[in-house]
């Protein structure tokens, strides 16, 4: 269960640089290319001749070739022409609203008359000097929902990450959660302890001491469909935490879209977006490392999960304090399920 | 849906020279094996002792033992022996008309009262030193038809195959399809061109000059339940085309056999069989290497095209002229099943 | 279908040494692990919390700790703790009764209530010094029952085998079998033959002469639910045969638990216990090593053979007097199952 009258990252410009992208989204199989002017263009993966993926073929002239017989197809599904043959009649497949947008490309795969570009999700961090950015592209096999809980309660860092950014302190500081408009706001505030080995790295890397008590804090905003912006760092001890000046602290922001494939698998989009250091590209590269090694730690406890979950659909989950935050999502999500069904019926 | 009353090949002799061959043909598990003075014979790859794959066993007197527990089957399918044991009421198993010819081993997979040998699609390059052979298999995830389709449209070289024998000269040339009894013939004559790399490169190794104009013929023949030939060549322009000389062209035939194994996947026999330099196997060896190289392009192509039209059975694929030899193919395949269902019935 | 309320093989020592083991019997997830004082056992594999399998867990204090959330599960089921959260009402998972005993872990995944350690299978070889065991396991995608019919039924040797165990004597010999209350036990005796390279190897290992005539035998016993003990060997011939002195024989128990992972699959244990040179180490890894190729020679043809049976269910096996082994166990199986469905419905 998912909306589909929602924006959701759907890949990055590298990944159509040089040719088309096949890629499933929400249950719609979709060609991601660029069009006219460069411009991204999202069409159905068939071809309305014989049914081949459109994503094997070519772009020119900003126009989308099908690789098999050669039919050149429009932005808006509409089919423009094939080798000595008449197209007028053919029937149009459908296009999608697709925007690209802070180094993402976004699409709606609903309703298109409802997709308004500026109902995108804003990234401060993004397009701006002061802020740098890495990140990388997961497929997972699980529910993009199990993914959300796992990011709304970040106890399971102490056991999952255990060896880079879990430890006790976490489990043992109250957890606070909160709406905020249609927001959802979860946080846990640590004060003056021993920064795990991933935040004594990013000290030493931002050229602090790193072997002194320091405050550290997780604040994670899920907004629908779902995105996972989480705010985390670490000040040294006493200088204000959160608030402290940013010669005591390093922080970031761990940015995650999660867009669903099917119901029980999705595209995990992650990254760090940071405030310091923004030029050093060597930083980033490091940083992404080791990340992508520590989100990868979660793939297998979540598709074994998922397959748990699968084999006893008649089990309710129990909802903990901790699990305030995925449960709070979860209903922000099945109400935007709601008001879509709403929508259908009224129309 | 396949017809079950026709001649398929099934195998080639290097496939059961040393042991038992398990494959399956149009739904049927069928084993292949040298017997009785090297004859072929075909029984079905299930013991009727414990269900043990027969194929798994061994040929020995002209008999398949078991390779579980030793029982001796003979090629109408009825036990022969046992080590200790009576085997008189055991219960025959099937056997299938099987013939060797042309180089291959065909089975009837249908009626074996209704097979007869004369049946089986006269092969004019076989047996004759005057021609060449060389081919392959390849087993593909997708219905046989669409083997066929991509077979009897060949404007998918220009797309699928562009590096080799892909020009964009075969979407322009215009088509002709036409039926000659039961065969449904598709041809292309394109005149004073400019050869593409796989035809330069054939000129070359036959003697003649690669960098002069050539006038080009594509002419498909469909033949059911599933064989595809299809005369091509080049010869210098202004000639006569594909009634020149052999002396001023290079041609052969591309053989196609599309044995289905279950509804959506086949074995396909790929070939070429040439009339000039027949002596030269180094020749045979470069050509079916090329080959082999571009009709291994297709797979992906074709067996991602059965995925989407099993996403979408509801959608009608488009018929344009150039999938005439298509559709003029399944036409006659249609035929052969409705004639298959006809005789069922009233039997 | 399989016995539930049973004692079977679920693991070995070595397997749950560093952390928790998840493995599925007879139908059901279930994980093993040390608990307090390092007593085996074994729950469901699903955490109650968010269904996470506890196999990714580990072991703390005697508990197990889910390595999602941290959750303390109990040796019986009952969650124990979880940081920061009351867990006085958490539902029950299931625990199962389990026996470490001979050197495997023996697990009942029926009706706790009716577990009696008294019931598992008696092994005389076991923790005997006068015996050495070595064996492994190996996971078949097959009804467990088959794996019954295959050990129970050793004409196979001779084609499954041919080159190691397998000799055509086999065939010859007269089989019986037997019940011996609710064993079954089938044996062949084979006096004044060559003995097979397996057996020539053995001799050798053992001091005694290997290229003289020999009397070979082979005792099948099975138990329910799943157990075969096979006694072999071979003596100089006209010593006794299986009465022969120690001194002129070299004789051992092939030993085999079939543990039902699905009604499809299976584990198999398999090992041997010697009763000559029995501190001889090398000579247990050899004999380990030969006997695990031989016992993987059997997977392909077992395997086949359930998928010829999944896809004729209709037809009916036949059974001749070398397959009553296997017939007479089922009979056995069969028969508990019908007083297990008895004893639910009278429940």
């Amino acid at each position: 269960m998912f909306p589909k009258n929602a924006w959701y990252v759907a890949c990055t410009p590298d990944e159509i640089a040089d040719k088309p992208l096949g890629r499933q989204i929400c249950g719609e199989r979709i060609v991601f290319y660029r069009g006219q002017g460069g411009k991204v263009a999202a069409v159905e993966d068939f071809c309305p001749h014989r049914g081949a993926p459109l994503s094997l073929g070519y772009v020119q002239d900003g126009n989308l070739v099908c690789g098999y017989h050669g039919l050149e197809m429009g932005c808006e599904g509409k089919t423009i022409s094939m080798p000595a043959q008449r197209v007028r009649g053919f029937p149009c497949i459908r296009s999608y609203p697709v925007e690209e947008r802070y180094g993402f490309i976004w699409v709606w795969p609903g309703d298109a008359k409802l997709a308004e570009p500026g109902q995108i999700h804003h990234l401060e961090w993004a397009d701006n000097p002061a802020w740098a950015y890495g990140g990388g592209l997961y497929h997972i096999h699980c529910d993009y929902r199990l993914m959300i809980d796992n990011l709304m309660d970040l106890t399971h860092e102490t056991y999952v990450h255990a060896t880079s950014i879990g430890q006790k302190e976490i489990d043992e500081a109250p957890v606070t959660t909160k709406l905020e408009g249609e927001q959802v706001v979860t946080s846990r505030f640590m004060d003056n302890i021993i920064a795990p080995p991933f935040w004594r790295e990013a000290l030493r890397l931002n050229g602090l001491a790193h072997d002194v008590p320091v405050d550290r804090w997780q604040i994670c905003r899920f907004n629908a469909p779902s995105h996972v912006m989480i705010e985390v760092g670490v000040a040294h001890a006493g200088k204000g935490g959160y608030h402290a000046e940013p010669a005591d602290k390093v922080s970031s922001v761990v940015v995650d879209f999660i867009t669903p494939e099917t119901e029980t698998s999705h595209w995990y989009f992650w990254g760090m977006a940071r405030k310091f250091k923004p030029e050093d590209a060597e930083l980033t590269r490091i940083i992404r490392e080791g990340q992508g090694k520590i989100f990868g730690e979660d793939r297998e406890m979540l598709e074994r999960q998922q397959q748990n979950l699968l084999r006893h659909p008649e089990r309710k989950l129990l909802m903990l304090n901790i699990d305030a935050g995925g449960v709070q999502s979860r209903r922000v999500i099945d109400r935007w399920i709601a008001q879509e069904g709403d929508a259908q019926e009224a129309a």
